[in-house]
């Protein structure tokens, strides 16, 4: 995949270097020389990887990485440190700050090039789930990315490794040192049956397992759906540039050469928590502004715009499946003497109580629903006209029976009632306009026989 | 990247050799030896690729290329049709069920794995924007995808091509037989200018150019962010199996080899219009569905949920640029009068007519929100207190001028009035509360000195 990438270095022949390079495997290349540069050119040009060099004058790579990562317009572009250190303290340092990763000048091209197409696959991710973002942001919900501190990143994580000692030492100080829980498998097949079975954030693999081809096994946990979402990691000896490639190539997310260092491991599966976390949280700015659409503000349940498609789904499914299906509308006795007497605060108040007691009294598959001001609608999938009579009967019993506490001088407790109507599917009346009208019709005579009550519509003749 | 791949072909060694091939580049396979079981394995393991033999017995590739295509559950799952057969009439018939491309048996390994890569990081994109896509339809929006027709596929092309010739042949099919604009460059300089300044949908490149090397073009465009969304193809030399890997590594979307056969091109060109489509369609889903989160349903104006923060940022913007913002709140007099006498459906009626007057009267960069029953809100950015009574008194006026037309047995015509108060940004009044305060006591003012009327929130002494 093609990418625009920005090479920062304040020597001119390492710049020229690095562009030939990549400008020989088609990428195109921007360059800066220092810091302050390298800032400007990603906000104005939004590469899709940088190489930073560490060692500058005024402005070291660490302090560039760090500032780039502090900016919102800038924090999604990964970061390759290029460098002549190579010591565990600096890779740590340099992850820290918030690098993806770190290459040894002169850099190995076959490590370069397999980082390069690792992270750009990754950037383009979390570009559409950006602009997803963006949509939201734009619509007025609030969409920004504000920091994700280290203990928000929580989770279980699979270590694949065969070698126990070097396992359980692992599994230690990643208990110890991160909010993490770490589970031990041995070999193959149970590595796959783990990931089956529990929900793993990090795969940690041996790449040397003896029984079995890490590269092969790095390929299956990509692969299977259970796994799409989480971070794999890959053990590697020393300078093993061609396994660390393929892995990258596979889709591994990271690797960590032995002999391991426990800082930098630590900070590697650190980074790796951050970037899920981020991308979870993209998903679900798009998830919880989808729920706000659907959702009435003051009670929680959901809104008329939700109810009415999804009654018309239980009706359908209720068809199918040959099952029955209840309908239940419910309207509070003399709500207007409640707003008029009391004002519109202790109006809500009730309504916001009476939502409670709905949701405690229908069960998890019904739906419970406000659809006007005192207006309340519940759906009960798999329950006949006398089966909904006793939910309705003991709501209705249960809203009469405890008055509702309100913040008012005069007045601490309400004593509220509900009237009731409900339907059924039937062959006369099997589209939502025709069970909420009986619905109505029922509620009607609730309160018209003086309210408090419960009634049931007339069953068809025809079923 | 790994992947799942699915292969089928009713000879076993066939199957052997693929599979052989594909392990051992690390991809895990399924298998499947005719039409039925292919439909079977796809829909219960949601492979990533399918390899799909056409000459099979009962079911052909291209009848179960068809049926995979028609059902939802599996649509989204790109196939490759291998194959012995080798002539443009089968690839266009293979490309007209849905097919994405076309290998000949035995498949040329670079052409394979080329082809495998690119169709696995589309399907990546294709996979995230689905899952957005659920939980749309998960919350009661509509986000099915019905069927997309010929007809939708509207769109302009680029064609980069220095043999002036062939290029005028290529673009008069293109006009001819799609719905497609072309526009023709015949070098790299240009073709760049081009996708910068306008929107392109395809990008068709030469990729033997005589100034330019195809393949670097092919990047360029691909890594410049005013292409990303677009689909990019190459017109190859017959047999040139290296450029073909080469490009669809670099992100090149698909190709066609010379001697160019016209229906192959079209129906090409047309695949990759309706991959377009889709993915556009599966964002405005989104879209749409954030929209409505944010929607008065009743008159499309903006609801409170949004007028709220977005007052609060045009606060902030206005105090930063140190420019004015006028804030209006507008009530319909004696709207309670309508309802009751008229009912609700003239009541609404009347809304959507008095919305439909406020947008016509305030400017694109003001915002317009119903807040209340009868109650609106306008903000006005870069305004001050008089500029603001100027275009109230307008928008007054224009309510009380023109009755509003209702659908009633006894009145055909309805005479209404809006009363309103306008405040504006000023020291002692900062926030969107104490802004609406004020409005609303002006609002008040006018209501009690007789309706029909602005009034102006005093100034505080503090500006």
């Amino acid at each position: 995949m093609s990418a625009r990438i920005l090479v920062v270095d304040d020597i001119l022949p390492n710049v020229k270097l690095l562009e030939a390079k990549l400008m020989s495997e088609y990428y195109s290349v921007l360059t800066a020389s220092n810091g302050f540069e390298a800032i400007e050119v990603a906000q104005a040009e939004d590469p899709d990887l940088i190489l930073l060099d560490v060692m500058m004058p005024r402005m070291d790579g660490f302090e560039a990485c760090k500032r780039l990562k502090a900016d919102p317009k800038t924090a999604h572009i990964p970061v390759v440190m290029v460098t002549a250190l190579d010591q565990p303290t600096d890779r740590v340092r340099g992850l820290e700050v918030g690098a993806d990763d770190f290459l040894t000048k002169p850099a190995n091209d076959l490590a370069l090039f397999a980082r390069v197409r690792s992270l750009v696959r990754v950037k383009m991710m979390i570009d559409e789930l950006r602009l997803r973002d963006e949509t939201c942001r734009e619509l007025g919900f609030d969409g920004g990315y504000s920091d994700i501190t280290d203990d928000m990143l929580t989770g279980r994580m699979l270590l694949v490794d065969d070698r126990v000692n070097a396992a359980n030492a692992i599994a230690e100080t990643v208990k110890k040192r991160l909010n993490i829980e770490c589970e031990i498998v041995h070999n193959r097949d149970d590595a796959l049956e783990c990931i089956q079975s529990v929900t793993c954030d990090l795969v940690l693999i041996n790449s040397g397992l003896e029984s079995y081809d890490g590269l092969r096994l790095c390929s299956e946990v990509r692969s299977s759906p259970e796994a799409r979402g989480a971070a794999i990691m890959l053990m590697v000896d020393h300078g093993d540039f061609k396994t660390i490639s393929a892995s990258l190539d596979l889709g591994a997310n990271d690797y960590v050469m032995r002999p391991i260092d426990e800082n930098e491991l630590v900070a590697r599966l650190r980074s790796q928590m951050r970037r899920l976390c981020y991308a979870d949280r993209l998903r679900d700015n798009v998830h919880n502004s989808l729920k706000l659409a659907v959702t009435d503000p003051l009670t929680g349940l959901y809104n008329r715009r939700y109810a009415m498609p999804h009654l018309q789904a239980q009706i359908d499914k209720s068809e199918t499946d040959g099952h029955d299906l209840a309908v239940a509308l419910l309207d509070i006795d003399s709500f207007k003497a409640v707003n008029d007497t009391y004002g519109h605060a202790v109006g809500d108040e009730v309504l916001k109580e009476f939502a409670e007691r709905i949701r405690q009294n229908l069960r998890g598959m019904d739906l419970s629903a406000r659809i006007g001001g005192e207006e309340f609608l519940g759906v009960m999938p798999e329950t006949d006209l006398q089966g909904a009579a006793v939910v309705a009967e003991r709501l209705r019993a249960t809203i009469a029976a405890k008055p509702f506490k309100i913040t008012h001088a005069e007045k601490e407790f309400l004593d509220i009632t509900v009237s009731i109507g409900l339907s059924c599917l039937s062959p006369g009346t099997n589209t939502p306009d025709a069970l909420m009208q009986a619905a109505d019709e029922a509620l009607y005579r609730s309160k018209r026989e003086g309210r408090n009550r419960v009634t049931l519509a007339p069953i068809s003749s025809a079923a």
